[in-house]
């Protein structure tokens, strides 16, 4: 059996009694009930992921994938696509927002060369080489990618949730990088959730709306050259027709985090186009994921709505990388202090009101 | 001259040219052009804040004031009075909410009795004794506090403020406890604010729709009483009247950090009525202050608007004691440090694109 087969086999909807432990716990703390919010619902979830034991997030690990994209060719981005090259190196050297906000949330980065143009990167203990290939094709004229190259990519992704568990992660967040990523991110949006390409096209890293008009078509006319594979249902199909090996590798490690019953950070634009890969994928991964920021792309609400998600921070982040994901972890750690920390109306003396 | 007028006096606004400055560094960074939002702003208001200099935020202290309330005797809350001093004890002896959230943050805690029923606590390195009075009196047949009460809270907090920055202090959080709070904080807003009871007066802890009722009455009595001296104008006055130890005492304290060019980071429902004072008392300290998350309760929406505010963080959360802003203070870390770390598009030779 593969890695992926045996990933899906082993992931497990949560068992709704541990919410209700969770939940008569935190309402035995001293606070008025309910007075913290979504933290109590993520204190109870992260409970049940812990099959209730004490919840706990970090340590917490960033796998920040990047990949070049075929689609690039169609002038969808206003930055060449050697940045996402140029940008591997900057994380490896410390130099990008993801960096700056792991190191300041506490959080492990691990860069992955899921399928950059170019040959291998140079070794570094930061960097995981994923290459499936140098870049994908450019679906407006065949398939992003083969079957198999899909396939490989998720297997990736698997085979990092799987690094992160053995080297004692408990959350894993997904980041990206790729120039011309919301170009495949929104064309998948389209193809899993039924949305339109008009609808939910936005400016990526900066585009007027002369760009996004282009960008637009440029996706209605993958759309409606992959049709007949997007009609056939198929999850990986249309991830190999419409998707990135970045954004197949995220789907995979999501995969592979929820088969190991550990918490996910989905990031933003991007990693939610491979969330949604996952979900159509195996729907029950849903119950481990944590959606940690309301992008600024302005499609991003119409996208959170088609997948049932509410995103922890809204902070006008558009940028990738992971870096909403790293800053929501604080979120999740708060959450599992209150729960583990806090002291109860008896232990503290305190009268419980009414 | 008191300490309070010397702190007004020292009150000024922020320098637009270092919010330039600081835009023109952040656009220079690797990232696409305002890519991160909300930390960009905070990131040229705390270079603003700095004149110049790298931004920074830590270490930063939350204040926790407590006091009590005399129109706790007209049933307007689900606990009972003595759980204020419950509270403090719970606070002092680390179980409460904002002392794991303080903890996960890395800030600073500083308990304060600003006016609890009962006699002083016992002396603890996180208390500090601040109380004008064994609580207000029932401000439906009366004022709350005499004027020179109000003067004594107010100072108190300028005090505080001058403690936190002799203690290398650079970001002051507001937190607050006392039981039956939110009936003078939205008393504070229909003064201030030109708020209706009816309109902003919510749950607090967990009142069900008739206590709501309840409260929205009492509120509209003590409005009533105290007419002709909200019809003055006077901002200190209506505190008086109207407000609480507490929430002069945090009034104070934010007139205070504005003085010393502090962040100021103003937590929930109750601190934003500190804020709605201090901000009728001098107008200028709203370039000082953060709003740190998005009050639960139903009528801060309102509060946001009437103040053009925008609170950082929305997570349902209604606790008080601080907790949002705590949570907040890693916000602006994130800013700062994204401000004063990330790469430039030269030094990490990324090309910067259209």
């Amino acid at each position: 059996m593969s890695i992926l087969q045996s990933a899906l086999d082993r992931i497990n909807p949560l068992d709704p009694t541990y919410f209700d432990q969770a939940q008569a716990h935190l309402d035995s703390q001293t606070k008025p009930k309910g007075s913290l919010g979504t933290l109590e619902r993520i204190a109870c979830r992260l409970v049940a992921l812990a099959e209730g034991e004490a919840p706990s997030v970090d340590p917490a690990r960033v796998y920040t994938c990047a990949g070049d994209h075929g689609v690039a060719a169609q002038g969808v981005s206003l930055f060449p696509q050697d940045v996402t090259r140029q940008m591997v190196e900057n994380f490896v050297h410390n130099g990008a927002a993801i960096n700056v906000l792991t190191r300041t949330a506490g959080v492990d980065l691990k860069v992955v060369d899921a399928g950059c143009l170019g040959g291998p990167f140079p070794e570094h203990p930061a960097l995981v080489q994923c290459k499936v290939a140098p870049g994908t094709n450019d679906f407006t004229t065949g398939p992003a990618m083969t079957r198999q190259e899909c396939l490989t990519a998720l297997e990736n992704g698997v085979r990092l949730a799987l690094a992160a568990r053995e080297d004692g992660m408990k959350t894993l967040c997904t980041g990206e990088m790729g120039i011309a990523n919301t170009t495949p991110a929104t064309a998948l949006f389209c193809a899993y959730l039924g949305l339109e390409p008009e609808a939910i096209t936005g400016p990526g890293t900066g585009l007027n709306a002369e760009g996004i008009r282009h960008k637009t078509r440029v996706i209605e006319r993958a759309l409606a050259l992959h049709a007949p594979v997007v009609a056939t249902g198929d999850p990986i199909d249309i991830l190999a027709c419409l998707g990135g090996f970045e954004i197949a590798t995220l789907a995979g490690m999501i995969l592979g985090g929820a088969s190991l019953g550990m918490a996910i950070v989905i990031d933003g634009f991007i990693s939610s186009s491979a969330f949604a890969a996952a979900r159509a994928i195996h729907p029950v991964v849903a119950e481990y994921a944590f959606f940690a920021h309301a992008s600024a792309e302005p499609g991003f609400a119409a996208v959170m709505d088609g997948l049932g998600a509410a995103p922890l921070l809204n902070l006008g982040m558009r940028l990738g990388e992971g870096t909403g994901a790293a800053m929501a972890v604080f979120i999740l750690r708060c959450a599992a202090n209150i729960y583990n920390e806090m002291a109860t109306f008896a232990s503290a003396g305190v009268n419980p009101g009414n």
